[in-house]
């Protein structure tokens, strides 16, 4: 090999930490650019120092050279990198400036805080199970969560076909501009003539506001109606979302119960200046309220003069039916708010919903939503407005509605097949949830607990209860997260856990028949897999085991706890250490695989712990 | 002309409202099926009858064959049509029926709401000047508004890359798997590492919670930290918003002066738990708080056991100049809860911002944010950590920063120009916008009404005092709405109008000159002109004058309002006729045009109105 001619001195070499991520998603000269300007605001090229040439670049990253020019062009468009005549490229001094300066004098000193703040914290928010599920739910085998949507029912190529039309240049001048507290008339108009008409209402543009999905149009009704002075009734079971959201405003409150036909509808309602309702499916159970039920409830709110708060949560559910029509819509609806998402299913993308009203209450909503949190992204509003204009929308609530109803069917055919002699389910009509009685000498918590450690995600209702016992046997399952040919097995697992239940032992390794994994058996499993359980103070966890030995772990609902760590085989054992977490020691294990659950050991045979796990694709 | 063949007698007619728009933004294949959509949902086609041919619709519409047979297809693929074969394309009845049968039902009577709704709504927000201005504030040709941001100004290609990264299906499957309370951990990392080092805050993922906007984060913080045993500080003069927001919670104010070095530390700070401030440019005087204010401030936190809000509302101008390190990030910066929009100049479209606080308070502020809204929609998350990853949000705010300077270098110099003898200024050294002591015979309030008649947008500051009498000669000028090349002819306009306040006539038509305008030139001038008023009620208003005759009225700050009506020419005079407005009555006036501005008169030349005319672009 010939020698190289050394590089001129002034150039600065590479930083090691200049690679390039194979797996990532994005483009090879995108990412060029993020590195590029991590390290340049990292500090890692000295100031006043060549670049590293882009033919070295290139060869360190091992991609052509023309992606390292082009990245480089965009940097010095954006000003990061600037070309001196006839000396190369350098840093640009002024971008990093600002960032230095305020380094330097910043720095403050880290205290303990729990003091300072615990005794500031006003009435907070209590927590409802009901709302809390794990982040990473749908990487668990048999999620039955209600209201949770598998990511395979999203329009992808609809709703990108409609981003796109809304990111048009031409568009985006249009909702830049602004408009203090107007929402996107294009929108609205989308609203008025394709989706409400489904409902059965016709409304006029000024009775309808954008809001930053159903949630937020329950907490605006609820403080713009709703006070120490007010009564208020609510189903029993009901929707513990719009609990919380009452008894943040001192509202005096009616539990109601429900029946067959939805809300009861007696004297207990009379003296409530607001009723809460969810007629197309009720929250929780699922009933449908009946067109007799509804009649009663509107002609009850005229002659006991009370507002109802109509919530249509499940839109996507209303076209698999024969729908009944919205109160709203019905004869003397006029004393209705109505309150729904654009659709479930778009909901974390969009995170859009609207209110139905007269266009006095809308222009108070409207009000109060610019003090709040001014208007939904108008962004999406428009994309949303092309979605529905496109005909997605209508497409794609039709395709759901439908999809959804076979699950449904599957899940009653499953829990009938296995589970007969042990549960109780109502007849099952439409909607996306079974109402399930268990066995009475079965606490469904434990059960919920006990089938998610073996990937079976399943829902207590206890939570729904406000007033009284919650009846402690009864779960729901829902059908909108799970794919649908995964139901079978999952409702076969669910009645092996319930009958594991009754034996109660709890499992040992037998050592002499050395049922554990071994060497290269436990390498494989373990590389690239995903570890998903809760933790003993009841949070979930994700543990990554990535393939080059590093370890990730996240834990809590929002991901809150974090650390990373290392892990490897030694022999039959598997072996761990954290930076932080279990005070950073290594621990070893012997493990088991049964189906998609790992258990793992102490050395003596003894459980110390299971998760479920989800192999790395080859 | 040879007779065409009768077509088949099964085959529907072309209804006549399915014609395209020439001037729309979609393209032709698009509104083909939005408009064949329409058609089908509103029943234009008649069920069991074959929809008309794609060859009659290509030339009743005037477009190629083949792009009504590709919008067929999609239609199809859709399921809105459906092809029997050998028949033809028909509409799909099973996409018709629902909301054909809920139509039947429905129909609720239309009753009067006003008694019904009137006694029932609680605690209505107070409006505040402040916060309202004209949806189409933009279209005035001098908007001289704080925190609206010309479009001009949004970075629209760098938007349109971010967006088209995180919309690839691979991404979109990351953020639509809905993960509960977690924010997007890609956004949180580049807030971390490259937003927050600039203001001098290290922060760890777990002390940052994505808001809806600073609003949101300033919204949390209030119910979190606020109720009726509160005493909370303000600055005064200070933000009508958070004002809003902590009179909402019931608690105590402090209204505390601010002068040329901030916010004023003193005494009366001790016995609050809560103190809200706006360091970096304060809001509305724009004053920066000193270093040396800060560190007092800082003290008297620890020594009195207050909380300190930090609302960084501007960041764009913290890029500007030699900028101080945040509260949050100096030394007993532990005590200080930070707020800040992601962008002001990205807020229409991404509507994102974050708190900094302990993760005791990131934690409680994340339950909150769930039960009231959810959180910010994660598509844009995503496109914003890519925006920021790339570069894009370093890159802007430093171009934004540096036009902005230039933008108030100018506004101080046209002042100085044009109104240096009847007005007084602070001296200008960053931020947005500069504080104007008017002549003190005026009221500011009234400079406003006549400027904004000639198209010039200032802001009276009385709305932003909370106690004692507010200065009624004092306004603000802001440039962030306003292009820099028209600052100077707006401050001209701006001298002109309190030059004609002193003479205070009415402007006539003189009728011996006929200086009015006539026939071709009158229907040239108003052919596609957009006219911008306030009503006689105070309400912005927007008249669209169509080339087709037609006339389009919004009134309302959020287009609430809205009319439709036809004008036309009649020799000298432009007559009009609303449906609803003026009694749906014909009127007709005479019209002059000055510069920007049309003034109409009755026929005995009496001044009836006048309005900003934005005449059509040729």
């Amino acid at each position: 090999m010939r020698k190289m001619s050394r590089k001129p001195p002034s150039r600065e070499p590479i930083p090691a930490a200049l690679r390039l991520d194979g797996r990532s998603l994005a483009g090879l000269q995108e990412q060029i650019r993020q590195r590029m300007i991590d390290a340049i605001l990292d500090g890692l090229f000295a100031s006043g120092r060549k670049l590293p040439s882009t033919r070295a670049l290139a060869q360190h990253l091992g991609v052509a050279r023309n992606t390292v020019v082009l990245a480089f062009q965009q940097l010095a468009a954006d000003g990061y990198i600037i070309a001196r005549e006839r000396s190369g490229l350098f840093v640009n001094e002024e971008m990093v400036k600002g960032r230095r300066a305020i380094s330097r004098v910043g720095g403050r000193t880290e205290a303990s805080h729990s003091t300072v703040w615990s005794d500031k914290i006003k009435g907070g928010v209590t927590e409802t199970d009901a709302q809390r599920v794990p982040p990473d739910w749908h990487k668990y085998p048999f999620p039955f969560l209600e209201g949770r949507f598998d990511p395979a029912l999203f329009p992808v190529d609809e709703w990108r076909e409609a981003s796109r039309l809304a990111s048009r240049a031409s568009e985006i001048q249009h909702w830049v501009s602004d408009p203090g507290e107007a929402d996107d008339p294009l929108l609205i108009r989308e609203i008025c003539t394709k989706v409400l008409p489904r409902r059965g209402i016709h409304a006029q543009p000024g009775e309808i506001l954008i809001t930053a999905g159903a949630r937020q149009g329950l907490h605006l009704v609820a403080e713009i109606f709703a006070d120490g002075a007010s009564t208020v009734a609510l189903e029993e079971p009901g929707n513990p979302a719009m609990l919380a959201l009452l008894k943040r405003r001192g509202a005096r409150l009616v539990h109601q119960p429900v029946d067959d036909n939805g809300l009861i509808v007696d004297d207990a309602l009379n003296g409530c200046g607001l009723v809460y309702t969810t007629p197309s499916h009720q929250r929780p159970t699922g009933v449908v309220m009946s067109l007799a039920r509804r009649e009663q409830l509107l002609a009850r709110a005229h002659s006991s003069d009370f507002i109802v708060i109509e919530d249509d949560f499940e839109c996507e559910s209303s076209y698999q039916d024969d729908a009944l029509p919205a109160l709203r819509g019905m004869p003397g609806g006029e004393r209705v708010i109505y309150v729904a998402n654009l659709s479930r299913v778009l909901a974390p993308g969009l995170r859009l919903g609207y209110i139905v009203a007269p266009p006095d209450v809308i222009v108070e909503a409207r009000r109060l939503r610019t003090l709040l949190t001014r208007h939904p992204p108008l962004n999406n509003q428009r994309t949303a407005a092309y979605f529905i204009s496109l005909g997605h929308y209508d497409a794609t609530m039709l395709r759901i509605g439908r999809e959804l109803h076979a699950r449904l069917i599957a899940l009653r055919d499953g829990l009938n097949h296995y589970l007969h002699q042990s549960i109780a389910i109502a007849p099952v009509r439409a909607g996306t949830t079974i109402w399930v009685e268990g066995p009475r000498d079965l606490d469904a918590r434990d059960i919920a607990r006990a089938a998610e450690a073996r990937g079976v995600l399943i829902e207590p209702v206890s939570a729904y209860y406000a007033a009284g016992r919650p009846p402690a046997h009864i779960f729901r399952m829902g059908v909108t997260g799970i794919t649908g040919t995964r139901i079978r097995s999952g409702v076969e697992t669910l009645a092996e856990t319930i009958k594991e239940m009754a034996d109660g032992s709890t499992p040992r390794l037998d050592m002499a028949r050395r049922e554990w994994l071994r060497g290269d058996d436990l390498r494989r499993a373990m590389s690239g897999a995903t570890l998903l359980y809760r933790t003993v103070y009841g949070e979930p966890c994700t543990i990554e085991l990535r393939r080059d030995g590093r370890m990730i772990g996240r834990s809590g609902f929002a991901n809150e706890d974090r650390d990373e760590g290392r892990w490897w085989i030694e022999d039959d054992l598997w072996c761990r250490q954290w930076s932080d977490w279990a005070y950073g020691e290594t621990s070893t294990f012997l493990t088991r695989i049964l189906g998609d659950r790992i258990q793992w050991f102490s050395q003596d045979g003894k459980l110390r712990d299971s998760a479920i796990i989800v192999t790395a694709k080859e």
